[in-house]
C-alpha cells in the first residue's frame, strides 16, 4: 500500500504524520507554529518535519492542510488570518524537500478522512461538518473533495440562513457559523445565564471553571429550563443548516465534528427530527441521509491531507 | 457523433428531440401532456415519440427529464406534483421502446445542458439557477451532474436563507423560492401596488393585460420609487442565495435562467455587485464565479436529458 505525508498546520500546533492509503497512521511528529515569526521559519519547521519523516520510507506524495483558503494549483495559502498567511507560496519554500506539496483546507482535509476512513466510509457521498470556533466542514463526491475552482469551496459555516440577521466575521450578516457555532451555543448560554440568575447553569459553569460548549447539555440534562431552550434553539439552527445541505447536495452521510458532536445522540436525535421535517420531498422516500458523528477525533487532519496528496491535481 | 434522445415532460406539453453529443438538434417531436389521463398513457405517448424521433436511426440512449424527484437508479418518478406521479415505474414501461431510459429531474437537465453546450461551456464547474414559478436548478461539476443518491439533489430553491421565514409550499418556511422566484416577485409587486395606488406599476400592468415578472423591472426603468424598491428587495433575497452558492461551491460559472433572466445586465450588474461583497475571502482573490444568463432557453430540457442518457449510470 501508497504512503503518504499529511501535514495539519494549525495556530497552535503543526502534527505531521506518515499515513498509509487505507488511514493508518505510521509514524508521528508534531512541534509548535509560533506563528509572529512570520511564514518562512513556519515553512522552515514543516519542511524539516517532512524530511524526517520521509526518511528511510518510499512517500508517495506530501499534503499539507491549513486554515483558510488555499490555492493548490498556484501553490499558495491566499489568505489564513490565524497564522497570518497572506498570498504565501508555501510550495515554493517546501520545494527543496523534493515533493510538489498539495494544499488542501484544513477543514476540507478532515472531510476528506472521515468521508475515505472515517465516519462514512464506504459511502458515495458524504458532508462533514465542523463546529467549532466556527463552522468548518467538507464535501466528498465519489471519492473527490469538493475544492472549486479557486480552492475556497465549501465555506458550508459561511451560508446565510437569516438574512439581514447576525453579522458575522466574513462581513456577511447571518451566516450559519453565527448562529450554530460552539462560539454561538456559547454565546447563547451566557445571554440566557444573565437573563437567568436562578438557572442551575450558573452552578453547572462554576464546577466546571467555565462556559463551554457542554455547559448547556449539562443545564438540560439537569432539568434546567433556561438550558433546555438554548439547546433547542441551538439545534434547531443546526438543523436549519443541515437541511439546507441535505436539500443541495442529498449525501448519503452527514457526519458532524467538533466538540459539540461528542453529545451524541442527545444531539443528534432532535436534529435528525429537525432535518427529516425540512428535507424536500421527505415524505416520499424512504431514503433519508444519515447523520451522525465524526469518527477519526484529530487525526483527521493530518490523515485527510495525506490522502489529498493522492488526489488529482485541478 | 453520437445521437441520443431527449424528452422533456411538462405539465402543458411533451417535447423531445434527437440530440447529436455536441448540443445540435437534429428532429424534434411534441405533443400535449394532458397529465389527468394518468401515468400510463402519458407514458405511452412519450413511448410513441421515442420511437418516431428514432426510426432509422442510431440512437445511443434516450434521456427522460421531469418535473419533481426522481430515482434513476431505480427507474422511478418518486414525486411529480404537477403531473400527479407517485413512484411511478416509467422506465418498465418505457422498456418495449428498446431503450432503458434515463430519468434526471428537469431543472437538472437543463443545467447538464448549459453547463456543456450552453452559457457554461468549456468550464469545469458551473451551478445554473433557473427563475420561474418556483427556483430550479442544478450543478455540474468536471462535467457531471450532481444527483445525490437518491436523484434528488439540487433543491437549490429549498435552501432556507430566512430562518421562520415566509411558509414555503414545501413544508419549510423561508426557502429562498419564496423570497427570489418569479412568483414572489410577482407577489412583492402587487404588495407595491397595493400600497402605493399612485405608482406607475399601476399603469403598466394595465398596459401589457396584468403584473408579471417585467412589470417592476419596467416601472424601474420608468423612474417609479415603488418599483424600484420592489426590484432591489428581489435582487437582495436573489443575491443572497447565489452567494450561499458561491460560498458552498465556488464554481467558474453561475447561470441564471427563466424568464426574469431576460433582464440582462439590469439584473445582473447589481446582483454581481450583492454577490461579491458576500463572497467568503472575496478580498483576497482575483477570481470570483462569473454570474452570466443562460444561452439555451427552452431547447435546454431536451438537450440536457438526451445528454444526461450518455452520463454513467450512479
Amino acid at each position: 500500500m501508497k504512503q503518504y505525508i499529511g501535514i495539519d498546520l494549525g495556530g497552535t500546533g503543526i502534527k505531521g504524520a506518515v499515513v498509509r492509503e487505507d488511514g493508518e497512521i505510521l509514524a508521528r511528529q508534531t512541534c509548535p507554529t509560533r506563528p509572529r515569526r512570520g511564514p518562512a521559519a513556519v515553512a522552515e519547521d514543516i519542511g524539516a518535519m517532512i524530511r524526517t519523516l520521509g526518511r528511510g520510507r518510499e512517500v508517495a506524495g506530501v499534503g499539507l492542510g491549513c486554515p483558510g483558503t488555499v490555492d493548490d494549483r498556484a501553490g499558495t495559502v491566499v489568505y489564513a488570518c490565524n497564522i497570518g498567511w497572506v498570498n504565501y507560496d508555501v510550495r515554493r519554500t517546501l520545494e527543496d524537500t523534493g515533493f510538489s506539496v498539495r494544499l488542501v483546507n484544513d477543514a476540507n482535509a478532515a472531510a476528506l478522512a472521515e468521508a475515505a476512513v472515517g465516519a462514512a466510509k464506504g459511502t458515495r457521498s458524504a458532508v462533514v461538518v465542523t463546529l467549532g470556533t466556527g463552522i468548518g466542514g467538507g464535501v466528498v463526491l465519489d471519492g473527490h473533495l469538493l475544492t472549486g475552482f479557486t480552492g475556497a469551496a465549501s465555506e458550508l459555516g459561511h451560508m446565510c440562513i437569516v438574512a439581514d440577521g447576525e453579522s458575522c466575521a466574513c462581513g456577511r450578516r447571518g451566516c450559519w457559523e453565527t448562529y450554530a457555532s460552539a462560539t454561538a451555543l456559547i454565546r447563547r448560554t451566557e445571554a440566557a445565564m444573565a437573563a437567568h440568575p436562578d438557572s442551575a447553569l450558573h452552578r453547572i459553569a462554576r464546577e466546571k471553571g467555565g462556559v463551554d460548549g457542554r455547559t448547556a447539555f449539562a443545564g438540560q440534562e439537569a432539568g434546567d429550563p433556561a438550558a433546555t431552550r438554548v439547546v433547542a434553539e441551538y439545534i434547531r439552527y443546526l438543523g436549519v443548516g443541515i437541511a439546507n445541505l441535505v436539500n443541495i447536495f442529498f449525501p448519503e452521510v452527514i457526519a458532524l465534528g467538533g466538540g459539540i458532536a461528542n453529545q451524541g445522540e442527545t444531539l443528534l436525535r432532535p436534529l435528525r427530527a429537525q432535518v427529516q421535517s425540512q428535507e424536500y420531498g421527505s415524505a416520499y422516500t424512504k431514503k433519508h441521509p444519515r447523520i451522525v458523528t465524526c469518527t477519526l477525533g484529530s487525526d483527521a487532519g493530518v490523515i485527510g491531507a495525506a490522502l489529498f496528496a493522492a488526489e488529482k491535481p485541478e
